[in-house]
């Protein structure tokens, strides 16, 4: 069927592909000219503009935002400005599901049918294909389910979950209508909750196993830290780039981000260049205050995001108090980087 | 090669049984006698006691224990006493690898080799294979290659890492040396904490979902926790067993664990007969005390432990004493679960 | 100086006792006439109505809420019904301070002064003063000092701060004027999300006094944790009572909630009762977002209030999901509580 | 009565000080000869070596070792070496009480009584007293109580507890017989974790407090974090200082740590020249494997320990890894500090 994309970036073009090899046609808009070039090259109809873009769309016609979070709202409006009642928008960005419980609602009011679009797949999706989390009317979803279907990965090599038989349900390509507006991106915020949980998981642990030798360099670090205790259980040299690739046949923790953890590894075997300084989206942020709001602990995500913000030296103040706190009860001086004990100077480092 | 099993357990007798079709050499014991005839029904060479076991294994021998961490100990003692100069004992259990470095040292200087291998898989390792965290005498490792390759899974379908070329490495075909005694354990056990930190961030996030209709019950629970502020945002009724099946197919979150969660949720949508009482293992727990012996920060993987201790009810005389603390400070009196506050009411709750 | 007074519950009752003992002179109002007869019994001026009260203040007029949270909204507005520019409105309650910057802008607009006051002390601030933290307009905040300063409990017996010398300042009498409309409520909201990590690190920790006896009584839950490897060391009995009585003295953790915490056990020692379903307002959900938006990790703050979450079982789902996972992969039934582990069956316990 | 005090730093010299102040002779000894001679100076009787320490007590004795963790199990040797059955070692240090259970039984065989005293008072202790939590056999604890009570704090100005009454208990003396050798460290240990809990509670609160202006300054380090959704909610500008002030009066956090933050805040507003590296001592790390092995969640007192952990950058490696992550599946590229992002690069921030 018919659809028209506005924005060309990396994931939209790339839609895009996925839609035109499955015999869709596309309509393509972006305010960047070579960009709808390109795409025009490679069998699209290019809009001029989004009047030309509804202009080139049969009724009812369906558009694809796929632009930053930020413009996602103007972009919208922008669209719905030339479109007619029985339409239908799409955001496939990265929206706050909020804002597309609000968008919801005063679309209806003029008849044009909103769906949201959680988006999942990366760098790779072109080939793999994107999972989609959907929200919306059920009419307007239903409608559209060719395309979700397209750019959807498909069953692809993925084993049936025992139990299940019969033709494969949607959920089983790849797609999912998961509510009403907002339901869409609700999914996709708690699916990069669970991401930033899942990441953290693994670089805690290969911290630990980068750390096994802790025993052979006490010496190094003792100023600053309580003493190892038993330093001949910690004198094991791990190779985390062998365990990382290791782990992704056979163990319990084989994953994607497992995969990507050991090409990157591979890749970069002393991640050289990483200062580790991590950046958060904001759906890191929702998942966590969507889990206060319903009264569900969440220890584990809020965790993995709080090390992100750590990451960037947001604790600094808090570290600053601690010192100071320490300097107040004990006159405990803090210890710079890498410096050594006087002997007997562990002492002064207990804290009554 | 030829190889001695003894303890015949699910794990044991499936390693045995994965030997036996790569056309290695079994000679297997255990005390369950119908455990030792079963597997030579199956082309094994059964063992009626440790001394038979030893006089059928051609030298250097090698024996690979496979029995509960709580026996471990007295059954390679028991291995060792009829071993002698230059044979081989592995562990495959999950003992902490503090035992395999003290057992390590001990079998040593009596010329035995002791090798741990770290071993995960779970009921599926007869098929799949079981990916090997390997430690112990580099020499006694390599000996016993073939028989680490025939467990393991194999290359399979996984993709391979890109960038790594040429022949298969070891960690390619899921077995891995890595490191002297108790390294193939420490390996496992890091594993393991990996593992819980994963199982909790899907759970937590699951939660999530299942608690996104909380706008549309708000009354019901309306005398114990704060009042939701936004109910409008949260009337989605999430469908977590979709959830879980459409993540595994293109999302960046998809995982074996995430297979198993779909399987489960197929199996059982709404959970029926599960309390929710989760058990744990030792690794989890000594993965977080080697956090905090080697000093990195765990925060994730210390939060899915206490996680599993909380839904046993361990954080009750806490729990207690904050309800205690709350009618010491405030008045509030702690609240039955489903009571209906009276009007007015909310502002008792609040702290001061 | 002259306020009204609007919420007569036990709070706003004692306010306006310790506003009349200091020589202020209060007009109360409260939808329960007994309330209002009661103040005026003690020399209070009693309203009939919002009319009522306005006509017996002189302007500028000072009228302070004391009501709950859920209706202070419509309280304030009843009160600028009736009032008039210069005025001056204090909500003294545990609003979101997102309100009170929204109402702040609001009355601006129509020249009342909205000041918003958190109020700490609970039940003990009749007798100890109340702490209070204000957000508002300069002058209006200044007009009211006052007020401020007797509802406050002056330096008190708290020794003063080393370094500090001259008149007191506000904040060592125990009010501080802390910036614009919102701030007031804003510090209270952190002082609460301080106050549940306060509780919260003392019920952690004499959780795990009361449990130091856990070598002692391994057996009766062998079933469901993972054996106890040192029991030797877990043979104490603690006195949980006296250990909280004793850190009132000398200790670095001396404080106000330790002598709650202290009085609770006293009067309670076995919390026999109790069922450790714990509460939660809404400040330290909101002290946990605010950490969220201004990207900085509260993970002691955001633990504490989990723990809570977690008290009404609301990591329920979450746990069966886990249960449900182990199920799975490694074929590990749930253990019910107290069951007794058959022998050998610790290994179907390990996660592999 | 007599004592002898091995370890005149800061805190055994003070002891010393406390105990001579109340009329109980002191024989001291130290390897620095200076030390000795200043509390000779004060009244003291000097000892030359152990042996001379042995023969200048009367039978039975009693010595006092107070000096660093890492030398206590050494100098108690030295002093049972002199010591005879009947005799009693105090150990005032911050040792595990892992160690303490050990030299119990040890000691117990030769007939010498071993004593734990975990010490609480930091540099005020000579001043306020020293909290004193003791471990050991009944009859020697009781022998050496009039030590005990002249160390501890006694009921000085702290209020009785609600519902005590007759004479003064120990606990509120300041000093306590929490069981037997071991169970003394035990409970100081706790009491430490429980300090690092509430420290981190005082420091993160005030974190959030010091950022309530990201809204002022959101530009800055946009191209780092998500963007802040509601700025106008985050414009206040705290002055911390004054908040740790006024918080020790009348308000429910009150306490001796929030008072020494105010210290510290009013000796140095802008924490100039601390750096942030907190050091942590073993009890903090000892608290979360107590309660690792014991099986109750601590997820407060274990994320104040990883803070500290993170503070000084032992966090890298898994932040590293973290942001190699987000490079493989997003293309995401690591934002320098304080780097401005390109229009609608906000897009590339996302992570599908």
């Amino acid at each position: 069927m018919q659809l028209g994309m506005v924005g060309l970036g990396r994931m939209g073009a790339n839609i895009v592909r996925r839609l035109m090899k499955d015999g869709h046609e596309c309509v393509v808009y972006d305010t960047n000219k070579d960009a709808v070039a390109a795409l025009v090259a490679e069998g699209a109809t290019g809009a001029d503009d989004m009047a030309d873009l509804a202009a080139k769309l049969q009724t009812p016609r369906a558009a694809w935002a796929m632009v930053p979070a930020s413009i996602t709202g103007k972009v919208v409006e922008q669209i719905a400005a030339v479109f007619e009642p029985g339409d239908a928008i799409i955001d496939g960005g990265n929206s706050n599901y909020r804002d597309d419980v609000r968008r919801g609602e005063k679309f209806a009011k003029v008849g044009i049918d909103y769906i949201d679009a959680g988006t999942s797949g990366g760098v790779f999706g072109l080939e793999r294909g994107y999972c989609l989390m959907v929200g919306g009317p059920d009419a307007a979803v239903a409608r559209l389910e060719p395309i979700f279907r397209t750019i959807a990965p498909g069953a692809g090599d993925t084993p049936r979950t025992p139990g299940r038989s019969g033709d494969l349900a949607p959920e089983e390509l790849g797609y999912l209508h998961c509510g009403p507006s907002g339901a869409g991106h609700f999914v996709k915020m708690v699916h990069n909750g669970i991401e930033y949980g899942i990441m953290a998981a693994l670089a805690e642990g290969l911290n630990i196993l980068h750390n096994a030798d802790a025993g052979t360099r006490e010496a190094e670090h003792s100023a600053e830290i309580a003493p190892l205790e038993e330093p001949e259980f910690y004198k094991f040299t791990i190779d985390t780039p062998k365990v990382a690739e290791l782990w992704r046949r056979g163990s319990v923790i084989s994953s994607w981000l497992l995969d990507l953890t050991a090409a990157a590894l591979e890749e970069n075997h002393e991640l050289n260049g990483l200062a580790g300084r991590v950046s958060d989206s904001g759906e890191g942020r929702w998942t966590v205050k969507a889990a206060v709001d319903v009264g569900v602990p969440a220890p584990v995500l809020a965790s993995a995001l709080f090390e992100r913000f750590a990451s960037r030296d947001e604790d600094q103040y808090a570290n600053q108090l601690l010192s100071a706190m320490r300097l107040q009860f004990g006159g405990h001086k803090e210890l710079p980087a890498g410096d050594v004990l006087e002997a007997g100077g562990r002492k002064a480092e207990h804290e009554q």
